[in-house]
C-alpha cells in the first residue's frame, strides 16, 4: 500500500479519487501496489465525501508524514502551487500535476528541485488533458528527434471554431453557446485570447528543445477576430481555421491558422485536442483525445501517479528545462504563407505583394474585394500593406 | 556502452543501425548509455556496409556472448523467429521485435518465456509502425480500462481506399498503382484480404484484454469487393470506407466499414495508420502516424531498445497474454448497423428487414435500386436476405 496526498480538491482533484476507485485493479497492476489517498488539502471541508476524514487545511501534516511518497498538485495557478510543490519535493515526495500555469512559468525550477531531491516531477495532465502525449514524448519519442510540433491544445476555442464553421455563425454567438454549455468560462479571456494555449506550447516546446521560453517571447493571438468570411475562405481553400499552438524548436507561437484537409489537425472537432509531432525517424505522430474534463484530466494524473509509484519514472528520461539568454526571433519578423482579403483593386494588392513575396495566388476578385495567398509574408510586412490598402483579414496558413 | 544484436538485416533491421547512428545523442539520453550493434545475423553478407564485420550467419555467437544484453528480431515470419527469440531469452537477453506474425501467433509463449528468464519481450513496432501506441497502452493507459479499440492498421489498404475515394477508380486500378509505388506487394493477399490487419488486432485485443485470440476466431474480410458505388454511398452518408480492425474486448474482427466524418478515423488518408482506443477515464484516444516504412518501424524498435536498456521496461506493467478455452461469439451472429444496396422493390426489402431490425432507413429508391441502413443485422440474417432479393452490396457502419 502506497500513500499519496491531493492538494486542491476541485474538479480534477475530485476526479482523482474517483478514478483511483473505479480503476483500482488497473492502478494496482500499473503502480505495482494499492494506492490510498491519505490526505486531501483544500481550503474547504467536504463533510459529505467519503474522504471527509482525510481533509486537511495545512500542508504541514502532509510534509511531515513519511508514508506520503507522492503529492498530486491540482490547485491550479502559480502560487502557492509552486511553493507547495517545492516544499513537498524537499520533503522527499514526488509531485505530479495538472497545472499548466506553474509548469509553463516555473518548470525549470521545479524539475531542478526534483533532481536535487531525488524525486520525480511529472506533468502529463498539464497539456492535452487525457491524451497521453507527454509520457510518450518522454519515453518513445525521447530517443528520436522532434523537428516541430503543432497542436490544437485548447478545447474551448476549438469548440467555438467548429461551431462557427458548421453553422456559419459569428464568434460572439458561438462563444455565448459555449458559455451556456460550460465549455467556456464567464471570463473567457485565457481561452479565447490564446493564453491557455500559450502555456501549453511553452511546455511542449520545452519538451522538444529543453528551453523554457518566457511567455513574453511566445506570440499569442486568439480567435476573437475570426469571422464567418474567414471560415468561408478557409473552406474554399480546402481547409479549416484552427487555433494552432506551434513550435519549430526555435520560436513558438499561438495563432489562428488555416489548416488544409490533408493535415489531420484539420479534422479535430469540438472540444477535442490534438498534438502533431514531426520526428526525424518516425515522421508525423498525432495524439488526439479529450483535452479537458474531470475524468480525462484525472486519468492523466493517475497515470503519472502509477509511473512514479512503479519506479518506471526513475528509469525514464528526465527532461531538463532551462531558461535561455538568447532571445528567439520576433514573431513579427517570421514569414508565413498568409491568406489576405482586402478591399482594393486586384493589381493594387498584387503589385504591393510582388516585392515582398516569391509567389502570390489570386483566389478571387469580385465586387472590389480581392483574396490572395501570399507566399510568404511577415507580420511587419503585412502592416506595411495595411497602411496602403484596406486589408479586411489576414489568416496564416499552416504548412 | 551496451551491446545489442540484430537478427534479420532487411529493411527494418538496416533502419535500426541508421536510426541508432542518426539519433545517437537522443538514444544515449533515453537508454542511459551508448548502444553498439555487436552482431548482425543474416543469411547474406553485406560487404559494402560499415557493419560488414559484425555479420554472422549463426545465432550461436550471439547466444554465447554475455555482453549482448538485447536482441532486435526483425526477421519476420513465425519460424525461426520464435525459436531464435526463445533461445535469446533463455540466454538472458531481452528481445524486441517488429514481427507482428510471431507476436500474434506466439505472444503468449514469448511473454511467458521472458517472465521465466527475467528479461523483457517488447513489440512496439509490430502494430502501427512508427506510432508509439503499444508503450502508451502499457504505461499511461494500463491504469485505465480499455473498453474498445478500432484501428486503421494497414497502410496498403488505406492507400487503395483513399485513392478509390478521391479518384472514383476501381479496386483493381488502385491496387495496380499501389503496386507500382511500392505500397503493395506483387502478391497483395496478406494486405488486401485483411490478414495483416488481423494479426495486428489480435495483438491490440490481447493488450486490452489479456486474451490472445486464435486467428481462426478473428473474422477477416478484405477490401476486394469494395466498389466505386460503395464509396459513393459512404460519401452520401457523410463518411468514408475504411478497413477497420476492431475489438469490443469480447470479439475482434477486420472488415471494411463506413466511418462517419465525426470519427477521426474517417480522415486518415493514404498509407497512414490510426488506432482509436476508448477508455473508461480518458475517453477516446487516437494515435496516428506512419504505420510502416524503414525509419518509422526502426524508430519504434529503437524506442523499445531504449526502454529495455534504461531499465524503465523492468518497472512498467508487463502484460500476460493467454489463450482462452472460451470460444468468442461467431462473427456471423454479431449484429452491425449495415448499409445495404439491393436490386428490388423498396417494400420487398423493407418488409424483409422489418422482422429483423429495430429500424430501417431508406436512403434512396431509384431505377429499381434500393439503398437502406439496417439497424442492426447479422451476417447470417444478411444471408437470408440475399437468398430472397438481389443484394448488390452490404457494408457495415462503425458506431
Amino acid at each position: 500500500m502506497k500513500s499519496i496526498a491531493i492538494i486542491g480538491y476541485g474538479v480534477v482533484g475530485g476526479g482523482i479519487t474517483a478514478v483511483l476507485e473505479t480503476n483500482s485493479a488497473q492502478v494496482k497492476r500499473t503502480a505495482g501496489d494499492d494506492v490510498q489517498v491519505k490526505y486531501i488539502l483544500d481550503l474547504r471541508d467536504f463533510p459529505d465525501s467519503p474522504y471527509a476524514d482525510r481533509v486537511v487545511h495545512d500542508i504541514q501534516p502532509i510534509l511531515d508524514d513519511p508514508e506520503v511518497v507522492l503529492v498530486c498538485e491540482t490547485m491550479g495557478g502559480s502560487h502557492p502551487a509552486l511553493e507547495f510543490s517545492v516544499a513537498c519535493m524537499k520533503a522527499g515526495k514526488s509531485v505530479v500535476t495538472s497545472n499548466k500555469e506553474v509548469v509553463a512559468n516555473f518548470g525549470d525550477q521545479l524539475l531542478q528541485c526534483a533532481k536535487e531531491n531525488g524525486v520525480r516531477y511529472l506533468f502529463e495532465a498539464s497539456v492535452g488533458g487525457g491524451i497521453p502525449v507527454i509520457r510518450s514524448l518522454l519515453t518513445s519519442v525521447a530517443c528520436d528527434r522532434i523537428e516541430k510540433v503543432a497542436g490544437i491544445v485548447n478545447g474551448t476555442t476549438n469548440y467555438i471554431l467548429t461551431k462557427m464553421e458548421n453553422e456559419g455563425c459569428s464568434f460572439e454567438s458561438a462563444l455565448t453557446e459555449a458559455q451556456m454549455l460550460g465549455y467556456a468560462e464567464k471570463d473567457p479571456t485565457a481561452d479565447v485570447d490564446g493564453i491557455d494555449a500559450q502555456r501549453k506550447i511553452i511546455i511542449l516546446n520545452a519538451l522538444a528543445t529543453g528551453v523554457l521560453l518566457n511567455s513574453e517571447d511566445v506570440y499569442a493571438e486568439g480567435i476573437r477576430n475570426i469571422t464567418a468570411e474567414d471560415m468561408a475562405a478557409a473552406k474554399k481553400l480546402g481547409g479549416s481555421i484552427k487555433l494552432i499552438a506551434g513550435t519549430d524548436t526555435v520560436t513558438a507561437r499561438v495563432c489562428p491558422m488555416i489548416v488544409k484537409n490533408d493535415n489531420p489537425l484539420a479534422h479535430i472537432q469540438d472540444v477535442f485536442n490534438g498534438i502533431l509531432a514531426t520526428t526525424s525517424a518516425c515522421g508525423d505522430i498525432l495524439y488526439y483525445g479529450r483535452g479537458a474534463g474531470r475524468y480525462p484530466t484525472a486519468g492523466a494524473v493517475v497515470a503519472d501517479v502509477c509511473a512514479v509509484l512503479s519506479g518506471a519514472a526513475d528509469r525514464e528520461y528526465t527532461p531538463v528545462f532551462a531558461k535561455s539568454d538568447v532571445k528567439p526571433p520576433e514573431f513579427a519578423e517570421i514569414s508565413f504563407v498568409t491568406y489576405i482579403r482586402a478591399e482594393c483593386g486586384r493589381n493594387e494588392l498584387t503589385d504591393l505583394l510582388k516585392d515582398i513575396c516569391d509567389k502570390t495566388d489570386v483566389i478571387s476578385d469580385e465586387n472590389g474585394v480581392v483574396e490572395v495567398i501570399a507566399d510568404r509574408i511577415t507580420a511587419d510586412q503585412l502592416d506595411e500593406i495595411r497602411a496602403k490598402v484596406n486589408v479586411k483579414s489576414a489568416v496564416r496558413v499552416l504548412d
